[in-house]
């Protein structure tokens, strides 16, 4: 039995672009092994404003070249209005992180479950401040809120937890889950200052215009947080995180400790206190063993659980199109398990 | 809604014994996440015969004290009337292996589902032997033929791609997959000669009184062609596999490359020839990066896919007790995906 579903695609940065192609190339796979076509009815971003198609959807060979046809365009910026007219089965939601808030994604999440359609997000933010109520949310709906590109791109976090590890309880983990900053200290390694350090990552593609949030911690305490929520329902909130940035390290201390071989990375940490409760931290450890072996953009999550003892998982150089493949295996997830 | 799920017991050692602690340490969360109760009825081994029971099965907490109450010893040896008395829904095989043949476990496995109930395994002869016989003739029947424990315990090396990476294609694989030849390589490298080291590992419980299927690569060649049969379709048998074990090292040369931080290890590979046919390979190699950092039982697995790059898992220093986890895992899997 074949199934169409219909995908209204929010945000079409190199995330959003990487997604079409990859749809286009595991086409004929999707519809032989999992009996699903595909159609993108809709499209919208601030930048590109609101599109909606009619009859079979957009031209995806067009649409990664950047064309919308056949397509009409919305005289409205509003998201509710373009999810109304888009015919939408799934919405896949790319758009910019606002870690303080999670919106306006939330809201976005929230407007797709409410009109009976699955939400999928890369984003981090709606995971970090509103993982409880859209989880009820898409529940109460019988639609799946997924999120599995939010942490680690497409390294199957959530789903190994939710799908593979039944019973297992998860009693702490760690971490190197923040790449910008290993690339700045490995270049500090290397002999740059801060600021050579910083638009050596920032040259890579992988430190912000403002690299703030990298540097002082906050984004691997989203990370750490989304983690710690959703795997082990600790309603942590962002400022309960301990946390100290890279900012503060002495570069001489930095080639110092690489030169010893225990270099400094900055670690994300869930411990367990005695009473039983969680402390989250992020700040820079000097790192030994495994954790010491990963380099560049590469990341490492370390798990102990009461069934498994210690499990690693080490992603290797991520780029966009691992974060678009964690968005097709979450659709595919969401439709093939109604 | 709960379900009463029946389970036939084949094997009855330090695996088997695990599971039963197992069971009973998470009954009530399997009844409260799964709606899952289960009952032991029958169980059987070479040494302690055939045995079935009636009512609510055996008690849990005097079988894990070896007792077998209440229940009655069938006057045969033979599976298949010991499976027609069982009443179970699930076979649960954990007796040894026989790598060349995957014998008796297969007939085993198979008249457990000729007979309408799921087949789980921690042997991995019949994957390597018999994988597609007896997933065909699980479909045929509506069951599960399962068997995450086969390789690395529990690490959920098979439903990571089975359930977690859909569309994925796996490409290429190596890693470290037998640990005795860690262990004897280390005491070898800490100065013990090749009769201390294997006498070291013996003691330690992860060499066999016969340590050549380890020593010889014969264990590592079959874990690397049930990966590769099961999670790439490859149709490999075991003899295909270019299998070069440790026997030929020079100690002074295994301290020397151990000194020089490249150790040597027993490494298994799958590599894809410039045709696209695979070679599959197990043989000693100086390591670096996170290979030279699995220590003692550890194993570590590296993957490359289509979709992702690369993505290494690492077990650390598993027991029986995860073993028998991921034959939980598998039960859950089993029935509650009916």
């Amino acid at each position: 039995m074949i199934q169409v579903v219909n995908l209204a695609l929010l945000g079409f940065g190199s995330v959003g672009r990487a997604l079409v192609e990859l749809l286009i190339q595991k086409r004929a796979a999707l519809k032989a092994e999992h009996g699903l076509e595909w159609r993108i009815t809709a499209l919208a971003s601030r930048r590109l404003g609101c599109w909606v198609t009619t009859g079979g959807g957009f031209d995806p060979e067009r649409l990664r070249q950047g064309q919308f046809v056949p397509a009409e365009r919305l005289p409205t910026t509003d998201v509710g209005a373009w999810l109304d007219a888009s015919r939408a089965g799934v919405l896949i939601e790319t758009t910019t992180l606002n870690p303080h808030t999670g919106q306006p994604a939330i809201d976005h999440l929230r407007m797709a479950l409410e009109r009976h359609m699955h939400a999928i997000t890369a984003n981090k933010g709606p995971v970090v401040h509103a993982y409880p109520d859209l989880s009820a949310l898409a529940k109460a709906q019988d639609r799946r809120f997924l999120f599995e590109s939010s942490v680690m791109d497409g390294v199957p976090i959530f789903g190994l937890f939710r799908e593979t590890l039944p019973m297992a309880e998860l009693r702490t983990f760690y971490g190197i889950l923040n790449s910008t900053t290993t690339v700045i200290l490995e270049a500090i390694e290397k002999g740059a200052d801060w600021e050579d350090g910083i638009r050596e990552a920032q040259a890579l593609g992988v430190a912000e215009a403002d690299p703030s949030a990298d540097i002082d911690g906050w984004d691997a305490a989203v990370k750490v947080t989304a983690l710690a929520n959703v795997l082990m329902g600790a309603g942590l909130h962002l400022d309960q995180v301990s946390r100290e940035g890279i900012r503060g390290l002495d570069p001489a201390e930095v080639r110092t400790a690489h030169e010893m071989g225990s270099p400094y990375r900055l670690v994300s940490r869930i411990e367990r206190a005695e009473d039983g409760s969680l402390r989250a931290s992020v700040r820079p450890e000097r790192v030994t063993g495994a954790l010491a072996q990963v380099q560049g953009t590469s990341s490492l999550i370390h798990f102990e659980t009461d069934v498994l003892g210690g499990l690693t998982l080490i992603e290797h150089h991520p780029r966009p199109e691992m974060t678009a493949y964690g968005l097709l295996a979450d659709l595919v997830r969401a439709v093939t398990r109604d």
